[in-house]
């Protein structure tokens, strides 16, 4: 499940548009919330906002970090950290299954003031 | 279905505990990111998280704005503006149907510039 969530970000890292079209679903409902942005909605506009990202050589690259998904059923969400320039956000990827495939749905990237620590060794978690 | 997002905005407006309580799933992977914050997961963690909220006097009161639903069988994503004090927040509130009733799965919030203009008599769509 995991690696649809890659593929998205693998798409970006490569300014792959092919690969980022084929990553979004194609029958389920499509949104786009990036940082500060008012929602895309429509697959048309979401897909554009990635095309034109991916063509801006002042995109700094963008790194996915601690992805962690949480699946219940046809139905799976993935969050992470991503970090982007000095900038650190945190993200929500929504992931539908069609015809067997883990399609992304839904994006919302904002800000985050850091990643906490991982629990040491005397932590506890409960 | 967008019902059970007025629910739980009812619920941070009254501070009524017990109502957000029965708002977020049971069976199902919860999991929240407050704006700023990393993202909690596990149901206890982010109920605390809400009790804590609407246990602060000093918390203002949050005005939910433009809720659009996207319904994709028995998984619902809304998008919606937040209005607190003087912030202005965009969030995803995803649902899940457990027996029968939409409950909420994961929620966002994060920071937005503002809300665009509705398209005028004279807008273009396309």
């Amino acid at each position: 499940m995991l690696r649809a969530n890659a593929d998205f970000y693998r798409a970006f890292a490569a300014r792959d548009m092919a690969l980022m079209d084929s990553v979004w679903a194609e029958s389920a409902p499509v949104a786009c919330i990036h940082p500060g942005w008012a929602p895309l909605t429509e697959r048309t506009a979401v897909l554009e906002s990635w095309q034109r990202i991916l063509a801006n050589p002042d995109q700094p690259p963008l790194e996915c970090l601690q992805p962690r998904a949480f699946v219940h059923g046809e139905t799976a969400f993935v969050l992470c950290y991503e970090k982007v320039g000095g900038d650190l956000l945190v993200a929500t990827n929504l992931f539908l299954r069609e015809r067997g495939r883990w399609r992304l749905a839904h994006h919302q990237s904002g800000p985050v003031a850091e990643i906490p620590a991982p629990p040491g060794p005397g932590a506890r978690l409960h």
